[in-house]
């Protein structure tokens, strides 16, 4: 294989609900690890499902027509600003095919969702890794320094995950302005419908006034359909052209073409699991600020905080009370745990579980 | 963009059922241009995507465990010999992004299926095409001999995209006995559930002794799940551990994978599709000795005919006439046309129709 390769590690298959189960010996177990929607997804999208279930033989429309004209319209972009992917996750894959290669480099902040310096170091590129400042916000200053003549794609996760922090318009235009319009930009805005924080960029306003920017966004959050893989990019039209050429041509299934189409639609449903997420994150600030423990402020559906000394040790005692949630140590923050807000009740019972952790860490 | 994306033909949207019945001012179109299979899919596939409905907001399982435990039995393959994909497609996309890069290169057949070619270019390799023999045959002498010291992947697609022709056993025993152990060798067996020639290879049985060799399989054809894409690899552990460096996460949706596997529970349903097929390929044979229209035995669910001169334009009458065949023009065989064979009624329409065409075309 490649040589690059070698310095990946192997993929480490995440443990599945059931097999959680069994290895504690638990009756039941909830997962708020992976920042799926604990509200499930729109009634319309199931429909959409089973009127689609005689066409399963038939390839997916590769253009993706009717859920384009969907987007379109819903964003108010021209259809050819949109690109189609497996998940976000394959435009990121689709952006680094493109424009990564070996000699060529990438700026990242770090930490930051892993899947960047991944696709990267796939390609052969290097990966410029910048710390995010005491507040869990991208150093774009720092980021903007690092640009040479070989930088092809900078990352900006916004909101960032695992901080939950977000970039403001004026700051984000302010970079913008200063990246050569060479260098590719995305902007991963996978959890922006859950943004409470004022003046977030609607980045979609500038693709025409920056074409080397790409917004992608994913159905797996708040529209609660992570199992069925879809998410899109708005880019410039030239832009989307040139990732077109690496996109395999039946990408995306029929059914979340049509399930998403079907999501979209219904924006109330969208817009109380954003309601819903705000007040799960009031439980967990209250909890914080009571206990004094430190959190990140978060524009996203999870929240990270440092809990006692060590993220894996508070993991490992969630699990045994019938709770997976997520250790810093694989995120690149090992004294915290990345917590997926959940419903009301869940949301108290796991703050009941970590005051009692807390309590027991104490010096008595 | 990287330099060698620029030779690639911008992705050309394939015309959708429902807009070819509107340019052409048809009442009804049937389409037999994608191999998809005309008798749908198991029911048990339906039954199982109805019962994931509750689901949807959960990642799937990036190691499809339930999948991969029901394929490694009906296989009898080690678990860890498998690797699961977004349709066969992606994984002929993971080899190429996990073996080819700058200066390597790869052989393949010409024609063949397309894709080959293309992730091998994506990756900045050179694409080796050595032309079929005049049977429709790979030339696999000719293959051997472009062999050097860079060369990475040698694709084999059995049986053969277009031209449904496929290798024995023998024959590619000596094949794969002659190839360097370091180079990765891929039979592409989409169509391998239609063979009805005698002697077709259970690649299967050999992945230990050919530890370069990699099986692909798709759930989009006999199965009837193109709609769902998820296709498969068979390898030594070694190899696919290789190849999973280079898998995204969470590349198969849940509904993905529980219809597959519950496909694959209704081998009857296989069985009589193979059947139904079998009897379709007569329907065409008698056609062509009949009218004496050159064409290749097949051992898919295609069959490729040399009718008139030019396969665009029986495209066009069949297409006024309220049938999508593919012309042989985008397969690199432009005297030809190559149509899914379908159901009995299905086949003997067209059949009806290309007897009208030819004897139009002769002279009185």
């Amino acid at each position: 294989m490649k040589e690059q390769l070698s310095r990946l590690k192997p993929y480490q298959p995440g443990k599945q609900v059931d097999e959680v189960r069994r290895e504690y010996g638990l009756d039941r177990i909830e997962k708020l690890a992976s920042n799926e929607n604990p509200f499930g997804s729109s009634p319309g999208a199931k429909q959409a499902i089973e009127k689609g279930l005689t066409e399963l033989m038939i390839y997916p429309d590769g253009h993706a027509a009717d859920l384009r004209g969907k987007v379109s319209r819903f964003l108010n972009v021209r259809p050819d600003c949109l690109i189609f992917g497996n998940g976000s996750d394959e435009i990121l894959h689709m952006v680094s095919r493109a424009f990564i290669e070996p000699g060529t480099n990438s700026i990242m902040a770090d930490p930051t969702f892993s899947q960047y310096k991944r696709n990267v170091i796939i390609e052969g590129g290097e990966a410029r890794e910048v710390p995010l400042d005491s507040e869990g916000n991208h150093d774009l200053e720092r980021m903007l320094s690092l640009i040479d003549d070989r930088t092809r794609v900078i990352w900006i996760c916004n909101p960032n995950n695992p901080t939950g922090r977000s970039i403001d318009r004026e700051t984000f235009i302010s970079f913008m302005e200063r990246v050569p319009k060479n260098i590719v930009v995305v902007s991963d805005e996978a959890y922006s419908e859950y943004v409470t924080s004022e003046n977030y960029p609607n980045t979609i306003d500038f693709i025409d006034r920056f074409p080397n920017l790409i917004a992608t966004h994913t159905f797996s959050k708040i529209y609660g359909l992570a199992g069925l893989r879809i998410g899109y990019g708005v880019a410039h039209s030239v832009l989307i052209s040139e990732l077109e050429h690496v996109r395999d041509p039946f990408n995306v299934s029929r059914l979340s073409q049509a399930a998403a189409a079907a999501a979209l639609d219904d924006q109330n449903f969208v817009r109380e699991c954003a309601e819903r997420n705000a007040e799960g994150k009031k439980q967990y600030y209250d909890f914080c600020k009571e206990t004094g423990i430190h959190y990140f402020p978060t524009d996203t559906n999870f929240i990270l905080m440092e809990i006692g000394d060590s993220g894996e040790d508070v993991f490992q005692y969630m699990v045994r009370n019938g709770y997976i949630i997520r250790s810093g140590s694989a995120l690149g923050c090992p004294e915290y745990v990345r917590i997926t807000i959940g419903t009301k009740e869940q949301n108290a019972a796991i703050i009941k579980l970590l005051k009692d952790y807390v309590s027991c860490k104490q010096p008595s």
